[in-house]
C-alpha cells in the first residue's frame, strides 16, 4: 500500500523502493523512506516492495519490522520484478559495482552506499552506466548522507553566499575509537576484500566528499600516510558480528577455525592537499581517536568568515563573521533548526533537535523529490567517481612513501 | 494491519491506539508509535487506529498522512468503538480532564500530554480517575517526554547510583524566546482559558518534573515571581496559527474582528525552592530569553559529583566526579550513545545522535512495555498532579507577591 | 623610589600607597601596584611605602616581597606618618569600617576590599565618611574587581550601547566548592564575626554588583533562601590556615583545644528579585557546587540580544545579536583580547589572555587614574552600601521564611 | 637593588640579568623577571642590570618603566661588564646566533627567544657553543615559553604517567588571523632575511616542540605544503610598526619610498608526519585562520586516553580516560589551577586563573632555579636544534613539493 503524500493526495504512482541489506545500513534506509512521506512533499507515495539478502530469515525479519511485503534471496530477481522504481544498495562496497550497473541498465534508478565502490576501476565503470542511464532518464545517486545535515547543508550555502571569502584553510577529521581495542574482532569493514580500504573509504570518503561540497572546491593534489595500528585480530564470532557498528552479514559468522586473522586495510589515515581555489587542507580519519565516536569535523576558513561543524554536536554550526568590527566577532554557535534552514521547516519547532537518523530522510527526500521533477540527485555517481579518484590518489601516496600525486579533474 | 514486532513475530493484539489532536504534539506522537515497534520490541505490533479532531479535513489528511484508518470528528466515538486500547491526548490542556477521565472509565489506558490539566481540581479528579481504573488494570500515563531523553535517564541512574552524594543544589531552567517578539500572535498558548498558564505550565511543568525524576526529591515549598512583558498580542492568523511552535486547532482561525487581545498568561517565571532532601533549588521558565531555542537547562551539585544537562546538546550529558582526586577531576562531557545507556542500544553506534523526536518513541515504547506487562507505567496521574500542586503553589506565591508556599508530599 | 609612568616621564609625586592586611587580597593588591604604571600611564608612578598587619614576621617577609620599605605594626601609625596617599584595606570585614573611616576622616583615599562591611550600619557609616571626605576631594574606592575584567567591562558597554533592548532576565551565579568537603576547617571566612556572612557576602556581593554594573539597574525587591549544609567543622590548624583559598590571619592559628566549632555563616544562599527595569532576576551564591572553582557566571537577556559570562573562562563573552537575521544569529564568543576592548590594549596581542590577576592590576589603574585626574572612583562606598543593603535585605528574608523584602533606591 | 626571594632572605647573589630587545618578547620578559621572585623561590633574587637595544631612547624609556638600571646601545658591551649572570635575547631571530654564542663563549648563560635561529647552520653552531660552555658550567636555554602554560605540563605528565597508553594520533594547530586582512603592513615578521620564515618558524615551532614535549616522541619524517596568500604588503609606517603584534624595531620604521613590498615568507604551512613512536600527526601553522586569535591547539590520541588543549583556554585541559567504562567516559575539562597542577600553587586559589604573562614568569623561574642548582635547563639549545631539523626539513619538503623528507634523530 503506498504510503500517501502529506497534503493527503493519493498517487496512484508511489515511488517503489527495494532495499539490498538489511544491516546498519539498510535499517536506517528503511526507516528513512517510511518517514520521508510524512515530513516532506515527494509529489507522491513511498512504497517499500522488497528486500534482498543471503540470509532469507534476517531478510524476513527485516522486512516484517517495515512493513515490507517480499523478501528476495538473490537481488537480480529485483531486475525483472518489473515493479521496482529504485534500489537502494546497502551491501559491503565490493558488490556496488555489479548491483547498480545491472540495476541502471535495467532502467531502474539507483541510491548507492558510499564509498561508490572498492576500486577506481569499479567506480568508473558504474559513473558510465549512470551515464548511459541518465540519457534514458534514469538515475544514478551516491549515499553522501552527511550532505544532508542541515548545519552542512547551510555551511554550503554560507560559503556559495560569498560570506566566506577566498577560502584559505580545509581542515577535515572523522575521528572514531571503535577499534582502539585490540580485541575488537576482524569485521568485514577491516577485510579489503569486502571495505576495499579502512578508514579510508569509510570514513575519510565522507570528509572528502564534505570539503568538496561546502566549499565547491577540488583537490588538485595529496601527500598521504596509513598505519595500521593493529595488524592481527580475533575472527568475528556471530555475536560480535551482531554489533550495529560492524557488518552483520552472514558470511561474518562462519565458525572460525584461526584464532585471529590478519586485518588488511587502514586503521588511519592523513594526508595534505592543495585545492583548486588555492586553499591548504589536512585530512585525518581513524578509528583509533580514543573518546571520539563520531566526530566529523569540518573547520573551512576565508578571508571573510570561518565555519566550524562537529557531527557530534550536528545541530550546530560555528561561523565566525570576519567583516564585522573585531571587537564584536567571534564564532557563533548557530542551531540550525529555524525554518530557515535547510529542510528544518519540515520538522519540529527551533532548537528541538533531529538526529544522525534525519540525514537519511532528507537524502531519500531529495532523491524522491528529483525523480519525481525528472532531475538528476545530487550527488551522482560522477560525485563519487571524483571521490574515489582521491582515495586512489591518498593510497598511491601512501603506497609510495607520502609521494605527492596529482589530481585531474 | 498490525506493525509486527522486531523479532518478526505477529502478535494477534496489536496495541490500538487513537491519537485525539493533530496538531504539533499530535504529529510527534503518531510518528513516535509508528517507530517505536521498529526499534523496541514491545511484545506486540501497534496499531494507530483512529484520530479525533474537530476539523475533519485537517484531521484526514494527518490520518493519511500516519496511515491511521479512521477520523472520529467527536473524541466521545472512540470510547465505544470497542476497539481501542490507547488513548492519546494531545490536545490543550483544557481539555485534559474530561477525555482523560472518561477513557479510564471507560477501561482505555490513557497517554495524557503535560501539563496534566489547567487546574488542581482538574488534576485531583483525574489522579483520582486513574487510581479507579489502576484497580481494574487500566492505566494512565502523563507525557513528560523530556524524561525519555537518554542523558537525563542516565543522570537519574547516577544519582540513584549515589554517583552524586548528598544533593546541595538543583538548577533548572527552561528558556526559549519564540514570542519574544511582541508582534507574534495571540496564539492558545498565550490564552488562560486553553493553556491554564504560559512558560509555568508549558516549560515549568516540564524542569519540575525533571528536577523531581532525576533527583528523587520533592519540593517542600516555593517562591515566585511572574512577569508578562507584552500584554498586549495581535490576534492570530490562519497562516500564524499554523506555525509550528503555537497551536493549529481550529479555534485559532476564526475571523479576528479585533485587532489585538490581552495575554492572559505568564511569559516568564522564575522560584526557589527547599526540597525534602535538604537542597536548595532555583526554578526559571521563559519564552524571552532570546538567542535560547530549546534550553531545558538542568545542574545537580552534590557532595560527590555534579551534572549539567541542556536539551540544546541533548545527546551529551556532563559529569563531575568530586571523588576523583582534584587534579585529574572536571565536568566531562558524556556522549550518551553508548550502547549501555538507556534506550541507545536500540539505534545507532554510539555517537550518532538522536533528535527531539526520540524521546517521544521511548515515551510510548515504555508505555508499550508496561501496558503488555500488566506495569503501571510511570509517570503516573499521580506525577502529573504532584507537578501540578507545584505549578499551583508557584502561581500562588507569585500571586501574593513571592510569598513563601509550602508543600506538603 | 617612585616607579616611573610608562612615557618615562618621571613625576616628582608618586601615589603613595599602604596596604593593610597580608595575605590573599593583600598579595594580589600589592602584585597588581607594581605592575599597574608599567602597562598603563597613571599620569605618576607608584610607591608601596608600607604595610601594616599584626604578625611582624609575616609583614615583613611581605614587605620584602613586594620590596615595600616599611611595616607598621598597627595600621593606625598609617594616618599620621605623613607619607600615605591611598591605605588599600585587604583585612577580613569586621576590620573595614574603622581603619576606612579613620582614613577617610585623615585626609587619605581609601581602597577597600569588598563586601563594603559586615553590617548595614557599618556601611552606612562608611558611605557618610567618604561623602564628608570626597568634599574635600578625598576619595574611596570599593574592591569590586571583577568589574574590571574586560569581558564584563565589555558586556556594560553592549547594555550601555542598547545592544541588548530591554532587559528581561538576570541570571547570575557565584559557584564555588572549596568547602563542599565537611573535613575543611573553620577558617576565618565561616566565622559570622570576622566575616560578616558566608557566601552571601563573599560570592553574592560580586554577583549583586556586577548585575548592577553590567545591566545598569537595581533590584527593587528579593525572597531568598539560605543554607549551612555543615553545621560544625574541625578547628584549623595552622598548616590549614596557610590555605591560599582560606584566611590566613594570625588569629586562625591559635592551638585548637576543642576538636570542632560551629559554622556561624551561610554555606549557600538563592533569591529572586526584580529590577527597576522590570526584569526578573535570580541570584545563587555557594561554596558547596562541587566541580565549579570559580564560576562566577552572568546571563542578561535583553529583547534585542543576550550575554552570557563565566569567570573561569574569563577572556571570553558570549553575545547573541537577536536582530540579525534568525538563520544566523547565535551566541558568539568574543575573544575580549582585541586592541578596542576595554584595558585589552595595555596588553599582549588578541587571544592572549589575561589572568585573574590583571582585574587588580586594572582597578588599581583606574583608580590611580580617578585619583590623578581629580575624579571620584567607581564603584565608590555609595556602591558598596547598595550592595549591603541588597545583602542585608536578602538576610532578611531568608531569616523571615523567603518572604518579600523591598528595596527602596 | 636585588629583589628578595619569597622567604625574606636577601640573597647576597642576586641573579643579575641583562634583556637584549624591548618589544613584545622584551617586555614580557621583563614583567616575568620581576614577577618571579615573588611567587617562587628561586634561592636568591632576581636583579635585571641592563638593556640593550639600537634606539636609545625607545631602550631608555623600556628601562624606567621596569626599572632597569642601564641601557646599552651595543649588545657587546653586555659581555664585558662583568656584572651580567644571563643574556635573554628578545630579538628578531637573524641576530640569535651571534648573540648567543658570543654570550656563551664569554661564560654568561643565555636565555634565547624561539625559534632558536634562522638557518639550521646557525643553529648547528648554537648547540655547539652550548656545548662547550655547558662544559664549564654555563648554560643555556631556548624561550619555548608555552611548555610552562600549566595545562601543557600537567599533559606531559599524564603521558609520562601512562594514562595515554600508546599514542596513536598527534593533531597540532597554532591558528591566527592577524594578517589575514591584505592591507596589514610588510612587518619584520614577514622579511625572511630577519624572521628566517613565516608562519614555519613563529608559530610551527612551537607546536613541533610542543608535541615533543608532550608525547616525549621525535619526527621521523615530514611531508609539507606552504602558501604565501597574500604575496606584496604596503611598507610599514611608523605606526604600523608600533603594532603589539607586529615588530616594533627601528628599522622598521625607516621612510617608506616603494608602497608595497614583497612578502618573502609563508603565510601558512601544513605538513604531515611519522613519529618514532609509531603516530601518525598533522601540523598547521597559518596566520589567516580568520577568527582564531591565538589557537595553539594540541590533540593527543593514545590506546587509553585522549588530550585537548586550545591556548585561547590556557587554563583548561579536556582529558579522555579510556579506561573507564564507556558509559562513563568522556572528555573532561579539567581546570589546571588546582594546588597539585605544575605551577599552580604558587599562585590563587583554584579556578581563578592566569594569562599568557605567566608561561613566561614559569619559564624564567624554571631557568633561575636550574642555574641556582647548577642544573641544565630544559628545553636547551639541543632542543632548539632538534625543532630546527624539523623546520628545515618542512622548507625542504614544501620546496620539493611536498615530498617526503626523512629526520634522524
Amino acid at each position: 500500500m503506498p504510503v500517501p503524500t502529506t497534503d493527503g493526495h493519493r498517487s496512484e504512482q508511489p515511488l517503489r523502493v527495494a532495499i539490498v541489506g538489511y544491516s546498519f545500513m539498510g535499517t536506517i534506509h528503511a526507516q528513512a523512506w517510511t518517514t520521508a512521506p510524512r515530513f516532506f512533499d515527494l509529489g507522491r507515495g513511498v512504497d517499500l516492495v522488497a528486500v534482498s539478502g543471503r540470509d532469507a530469515d534476517a531478510a524476513r525479519t527485516f522486512a516484517d519490522r517495515f512493513g515490507i511485503a517480499d523478501v528476495e534471496a538473490d537481488w537480480r530477481a529485483l531486475l525483472t520484478r518489473g515493479d521496482i522504481d529504485v534500489i537502494d544498495i546497502c551491501t559491503p562496497g565490493h558488490l556496488h559495482a555489479e548491483i547498480a550497473i545491472a540495476a541502471l541498465d535495467a532502467g531502474i534508478h539507483v541510491l548507492c552506499e558510499k564509498p561508490l565502490a572498492n576500486t577506481l576501476e569499479e567506480a568508473e565503470r558504474m559513473d558510465a552506466a549512470s551515464e548511459r542511464a541518465a540519457a534514458r532518464g534514469v538515475h544514478a545517486m551516491v549515499g553522501f548522507s552527511y550532505r544532508r545535515t542541515p548545519a552542512l547543508a547551510f555551511a554550503r550555502r554560507l560559503v556559495t553566499d560569498g560570506r566566506l571569502g577566498t577560502i584559505r584553510h580545509i581542515r577535515a577529521q572523522y575521528l572514531q575509537d571503535w577499534i582502539a581495542d585490540p580485541t575488537f574482532p576482524l569485521v568485514w569493514r577491516l577485510d579489503a576484500d569486502q571495505a576495499g580500504s579502512g578508514a579510508l573509504g569509510d570514513l575519510g570518503a565522507h570528509i572528502i566528499d564534505l570539503a568538496r561540497f561546502v566549499t565547491g572546491q577540488e583537490l588538485t593534489g595529496v601527500s598521504a600516510l596509513t598505519s595500521t595500528f593493529v595488524t592481527e585480530r580475533p575472527l568475528p564470532t556471530s555475536s560480535s558480528g551482531l554489533s550495529a557498528t560492524a557488518g552483520d552479514d552472514p558470511e561474518d559468522r562462519e565458525a572460525a577455525e584461526p584464532l585471529t586473522g590478519r586485518v588488511t586495510v587502514d586503521d588511519a589515515v592523513v594526508f595534505i592537499a592543495r585545492t583548486d581555489g588555492g586553499a591548504l587542507a589536512t585530512f585525518e580519519a581513524t578509528r583509533f581517536a580514543t573518546g571520539r565516536k563520531n566526530a566529523m569535523r569540518l573547520e573551512v576558513d576565508g578571508s571573510d568568515g570561518s565555519l566550524v561543524f562537529d557531527f557530534e554536536r550536528m545541530n550546530e554550526l560555528q561561523f565566525h563573521d570576519h567583516t564585522l568590527p573585531a571587537e564584536e566577532a567571534g564564532f557563533r554557535r548557530i542551531l540550525v533548526t529555524e525554518p530557515g534552514h535547510p529542510y528544518a521547516d519540515a520538522w519540529w519547532p527551533a532548537g528541538h533537535g533531529l538526529g544522525y537518523e534525519h540525514t537519511f530522510v532528507h537524502e531519500v527526500a531529495d532523491l524522491a523529490r528529483d525523480l519525481a521533477a525528472g532531475r538528476a540527485p545530487e550527488p551522482g555517481f560522477a560525485d563519487g567517481l571524483r571521490v574515489q579518484r582521491v582515495l586512489t590518489a591518498v593510497s598511491a601516496s601512501a603506497d609510495a612513501g607520502a609521494a605527492w600525486i596529482p589530481l585531474d579533474h
